[in-house]
Parts: C-alpha cells; structure tokens; sequence
C-alpha cells in the first residue's frame, strides 16, 4: 500500500495518553468549580460565518483568522470564545434570562508563528456574566472568589488574584489633564515590571511627551502597594470617573472575606490595565509569584458593550479566560503537575490464569458495576509480557484468578506500587480497591 | 457602530442553554462509561495536514472534507476521529502499551448539502481496541457489553444490539462460488428491511445477475433469525473462512451473560454487513425497535489493519462510533429527551432582602462549599421580576435572606416546584437541598 509518513502540525498539540489524562483532571475541574457558581456550558461552532467573526475587526486578528472558502460561503475558524458568545446572545437574546451566566471550555484557532509554547489550536476556558441594560458591581466583586476556588481546586496554593479598575486609571490621568494619552501611558506603565520605574520616566518623558513632574505623579501613583484603598482615598473628589471607579474598587475588595478568598491570595495592583479598547471597570490579573515568567494564567475584567456589533441592546458584562493549552505546557515545563496522580486507563487489570474466561469475565463486570475502570488482558502473551504492560501503563492493581483462586472464591490482588497481594473474596477485593483509589486520587493536579 | 446580523452557520448545531445541559448530561455518560472498560481519553488536532488526512483518497469524503491553504499549507478539518487516530497509533507507536484502548469524543466536519437532521460539525464518541500484530477474539466479544452499558446508563430500555461477522458472509458467498460478486450482493441484501425479500430478489437475479436459485439460497440464508448458531453450524465445513467466522460469532455470543449483556438486548442479524471495504470479522449495530427510522445508533466492528496507510505494522482492531450530534438531535425529535431532569444553571438562587449583602454571600459561599451550585442574585429588579428568573431558568430552590431571618438564624428556602417553604439554618438547609437535588437528578437522560 502507498505510504504517508504520519505527521501531527506544528503548533497542534497532540498529548500522549499519561499527560492527556492530566489536561482531562484539570478540564474536569474548570467544568465543575464554573458550575458551581451557577454558570451554564455552552457550545458553539468552531465555524463562522468571516463577516459575522470579523464584525470588530482588528488588524493582528485578521492576518492570524483561519478563514477559507466552501462552496460560495466565506467561512474563519473562531480564535476566541467572546466574539462567539456576542454574536451567541445577540442572536438569541429573546431566548435567554438575564443576567446570562454562561462558562465554555474550546478549542480556538490562531495561525500564529510556530514556536515553542505557542500553539495554534489551543483550549480557552472562559466564563462570562452578561446583563440586560444594567449588570451590579457584585459580579464583578464575585469573579475573583471563581479564580480563588478554581486554582485551589486545581491543588495551587502560591497565586495572587490582582485587580484593578480602569476607571480609577482613566479618572486619574483626566486629573492630570492627560486623558488624550491615556492609552500611551498606559501601554508604557505596563512595562515597569519588565524595565523599572527610570525607564518608564524616561519612556513617559522623552516618548509620549510628559513633563518630567507628571511622569513623577505617575510613578508616586503607580508604587502604591500598600493600604491601596486609603491611599487613593485621597485622590477622591477631583474625578468623577475616579470617584466611581474607586467605589467599585472598594465593593470588589469590601466582600472578598465573606466569598471566601482569603487576603493573602489577593491584591490591587494599579499597575494593572489588560488590552486598551474593551475594558471600562475591574481588570483581572493571576501571577504564580514563583513563577513571574509564565505571566498572568487567568485574566479578565469588566466591559460595557458585548455585542455592539451585532445589537443595539446594551450588554455589559464580566468575564475572565483562562488559556488552558498554555497553562498546561507551562506547568509541564515548571515540573509543577503532581507526577503521582494515577494516569492509567484502568484502575484494574484482570489476567485470566484458566482457559474458560467465564470466571475472569464476571469478575470484571463485577468491577466495573462498583465503578472500578477494569480491563481484562486476554491477550496470548507471557506472564512477564502482562505484568510489563501493566507497569508501563501505571494501572495501579493487578488481578489474577486461576483454579485455586476460583475454587476458594478468592482473588488474588497486587498494589503494584506496594508489592503486596491480597487472597479476598471479590467483594473484599473491590473494597480494597476502591478504599486505595481515593488514598491514590487524594493528591492534587498542580503541585506548588 | 456599524452592525452586522448575527447569525450561525446552516447545518451547525448551536443550542440554546437548556438542551445544552441534556447534552452535556449525555457527553458525560459516555465519559464515564468508555472510561470504566478500560479506555483512555484522546484528543487530537482538529486541523491535519491534508495529504496525511486524505492518505486513503476516496471520492466522497473528499468532496466533503474543509479543505484550505494557510501559507504555504495545505490543511483540512478531521472528517472522522478514526484517520486521526491510524495516524496517532502509527506516530506514536513506540510510545504506547498494546492493546492499545482510547476512548475520544469529539467534533468533525463535513461539507455535506444541508438539510434537516443534517449536520456540517457533529460529534462523535468513539472507542477502539488496537492490537499490535494480533487482538484476541474476547475483545470483539466486549464490545456489546460497552454498547449495552452505555445505553442502560443513558436510561434507555429499549435497544438491540445486533451482531454479523464479515468472515461468514464472505465464507457463505465463497461456498456459493459467488466471492466476486459478495459486494453487490451485501449492498443489496442490505435493501431488505426496506424493500422486502421480493424485490431483493429481483435485483439480485436481475441486476447481479445470480441464477434464481442463487438468489433464493442467499434469502434464505439471510431469513435466519431464531437458534441462528445452530442454524450456522449447518454450513459448516465447506469453507475455512466461514468456519473461522462462526468460531468468532460463537465466542462473542458465549460470553454475553457474563458481560453483564441480557438476551433481549441482543440478535445476531446476518443481514448486517456496515461498509465493505473495512471491516473482517464481527460488525455491530444498535437499533431502537419503538424508532426503525432513526437507524443505528451506534455501529462498528473488527478491523485489521487499522493505519497501513502510515505503516507496515500490522494494528488489528475492534471500535465502535456513536454520532452524538444526530441522535441528540433525532432524541429531541422523537421527545425522547427527559424534560423533568434539571437543566437550570443552578441549584439554588438567594435573593438577598437586605442592603448589607454580606450575610448573603457567606450563604452563597456556604453553599458552594457543600457543592451546591449557588447564584446569588444582586440586580436591582422586583420582587416578581427575580421570582420569574428562577421560574425561566426553571432553578429548583429560592432562598430568602432578610432580616427577620438573619436574625433568627435561619434562611427561607422556596422549593419551587411544589411551592413549599422551609425556615431552617443554613446547614439544615443545604441537607435539604442536597436530598431533593438528588431526586430531582434521579431520572433516565432518555425515555423509551
């Protein structure tokens, strides 16, 4: 027969069973820890319509779109799950309850440059709250409660939630009549983690025209870390925006004790703005502070107007993202995904020692009634060669089940981590296996 | 700003969020069950490279397949998950453990007319078994166990399994001397429940060109359908691999007790041959006896050389595939789909009546924490506007805080299907409505 050389695409990840069964523990987890503040899964199409994808527009997005033709449409790939579930509640706002709580956990596509950690097809777990006209300050306040029990339930314990409000920025540059060149400072204050403040000043001066005593305001405001509160209390009064922006601030920070965010695992950060055209309120930010390099894995923020191009209803709303292929490989990378979790395809592997499988074959449906995973190896294969699979799978218990073990109504039971082999009856057998499943399972996906 | 009409491509399924959950409901079944024989979870690329897709050729699939360039690639959206994984297993091949078992459940494309019931993008649940060089009989003889629990665990009760094996009709039409001709003959045979015996008749003397007595061995070789192995075993001798075939087809029906599988569910159906060009020993289909027009809901079989395209190694193997996308579709159609199950985004909707919303959200959180997936609903509405936002999403449980109860310690919990109230403490309450969940969830996703 005619061959092709297989081939996965570059920037295309294609995980090997083990790690696959660690991206699944941590979808898993995203999909019940988002359920569990009363948002609903959704699904779109991976497929658009290009006019109805590209309505917004934007250059970098464009020259990255998967777009093609079939037939005589006109079809792109989506390379985000927002710009879907605008067009999803413009299209079927008469048919949804509002607020719209909504999560979605997909592949989205970004024909990026090939290079290592960037990828083309990559999942994004997003959950967004969407209101009809009008939407509380409250949700916003409950967004970093979601991101506290989703790292936590993930098994992460050294991460910082940071959050900031655009119009407390927004406010604060119309004081220093610098509301033209909001967008230019923002984009150099943004910088100061990687260059430092003297940079920034000579950025703010000598690139985007600031007098030397505005740039100096800028940084005084910006190196408030502690006391955030109090201290931009004291910028009240000369802003309306501001004034506004720092009563969200302190509704966002006043009720973290009572959604169970513990302070320690949260911080205002002003230095924070996140993309420059969307955003009016709350910004979002979750940095591992062992690990600065891998950047913000969880981000987001409040905007006014979802879906402006496509409706005339006004839709503001909250969300946040997470880039879950990113995070995965990065943490792959840190070494940070607990090795020892179970990653076998079964929890038991039952080798028939006789040649009636009857016996073997009861057994295994014995098992699995009691929602043990159970494969039965009836392969022709040497005793070694079975054993062999079963270590280089990682399945946690073998079986065995020969004339004596059918004769005393036992089954012969080996922990392959331990060594040790049990003779029990079968429904002893499951007990034990079951009780060192959830001793197995306890740990958590990400360590750190 | 400009606006664009949104709308969702023809022959792409996008569900509002209520039949969205009933499918979540069913993607999640079959997660469970794949896993508990055994399967480990894949996922592959969406996007390949369209010469390694398109390595087997065949006219149909590629006038269907979303083929484009981006630079100078040529890629084409998966048409199935069964090329993407002959190109997996021959990629990876050192890297797995024989029998090799995946379970993957994912989206695939084809550009097919669009009509009602139709789909462009769909979803389909597939496993496999992959044998290195051989793959023992017994996992054949699995499959209808997986098939059987599937459905049963979907709430479905009335099914049928039916199983054929290729070898015996390539046996049988070789006894007849009639091996050239045994694929128009299965593609008429497979006209029977359709047209009926007579006109099956007609075409296989007329348009095959069998003799009359040809024709009448071959129908009634086929109206075997009662003590069918017996039946069988009267064939035998006179052909190798048929005798090989009835060896298969008695082994996969001596073990179906103790797989768990009962007899009702269950008919070997020697009109059954599933594409030609494909599989060689046991082939399967699943009908619904109360709903002949939806077809099999869940087909496959044995195959032997899973990825010669890709390789000279040889992968036996057995799979079965269920189109999740027609059948939800067809369930729906028919009013198969359980209405009474929970699609709310929650459980339990609070609704603060004080302006301190503290006490609230620590309800919330305390809710939360006993898995309770909570909303706490903060906007400013009437009284009645929120009632009926429960009522919409249909949310089982209300719950009041006000101060009369915050004094006393106490939340009102409005149980809104049957309109009781309760006034107990907040543990007390979870208990509650944790045992009603339980029995509002108890239900079969499907009926019939």
């Amino acid at each position: 027969m005619a061959q092709m050389k297989p081939r996965t695409l570059s920037g295309f990840l294609e995980l090997l069973p083990a790690p696959q069964q660690q991206l699944e523990r941590i979808l898993e987890t995203l999909r019940e820890t988002y359920a569990l503040y009363g948002f609903t899964p959704l699904d779109t199409p991976v497929i658009e319509a290009a006019d109805v994808l590209l309505a917004k527009g934007g250059g970098e997005t464009e020259k990255q779109i998967y777009r093609f033709q079939k037939g005589d449409s006109d079809l792109a790939l989506r390379f985000d799950l927002t710009v879907p579930l605008a067009k999803y509640v413009a299209l079927h706002y008469g048919e949804l309850s509002f607020p719209f709580r909504r999560y979605q956990i997909g592949k989205v596509y970004r024909g990026e440059r090939a290079q290592r950690g960037r990828f083309r097809e990559f999942y994004q777990a997003d959950i967004d709250i969407i209101g009809d006209g009008k939407l509380s300050v409250l949700n916003e306040a409950e967004i970093p409660a979601i991101i506290y029990q989703t790292f936590s339930r993930l098994g992460l314990k050294k991460f910082q939630i940071r959050v900031n409000n655009r119009k407390i920025l927004n406010g604060f540059y119309a004081m220093l009549g610098l509301a033209a060149q909001a967008g230019d400072i923002m984009r150099t204050v943004d910088k100061l983690d990687k260059i430092g403040p003297d940079k920034v000043r000579n950025l703010l001066t000598d690139d985007v025209g600031l007098t030397g005593d505005q740039a100096d305001e800028i940084l005084r405001f910006m190196a408030i870390r502690d006391d955030v509160l109090p201290a931009l209390e004291a910028y009240r009064g000369r802003n309306e925006t501001f004034d506004t922006g720092l009563d969200e601030l302190t509704a966002v920070v006043a009720h973290l004790a009572d959604f169970g965010v513990p302070a320690d695992h949260f911080a205002v950060d002003l230095t924070i703005a996140r993309g420059l055209d969307y955003y009016t309120g709350t910004v979002y930010e979750t940095l591992l502070p062992d690990h600065p390099e891998i950047g913000s894995v969880c981000s987001g923020g409040r905007y006014d107007n979802l879906a402006g191009h496509y409706t005339d209803k006004a839709l503001p709303g909250v969300g946040i993202s997470i880039g879950v292929t990113r995070l995965f490989y990065v943490l792959g990378e840190q070494k940070l995904l607990n090795p020892d979790l179970p990653t076998a395809p079964a929890d038991a592997l039952i080798l028939p020692m006789t040649a009636d499988l009857a016996p073997a074959i009861r057994l295994a449906t014995e098992l699995r009634a009691a929602g043990i995973r159970t494969q039965l190896y009836t392969e022709e294969k040497k005793f070694k060669a079975k054993m062999a699979y079963a270590d280089r799978l990682g399945i946690p218990y073998v079986l065995f089940l020969g004339e004596d073990e059918i004769a005393a109504g036992t089954v012969t039971c080996k922990d392959m981590a331990s060594g040790e082999q049990t003779h029990l009856s079968p429904a002893e057998t499951v007990r034990r296996i079951q009780a060192g499943l959830a001793e197995k399972n306890r740990g958590p996906v990400i360590l750190g």
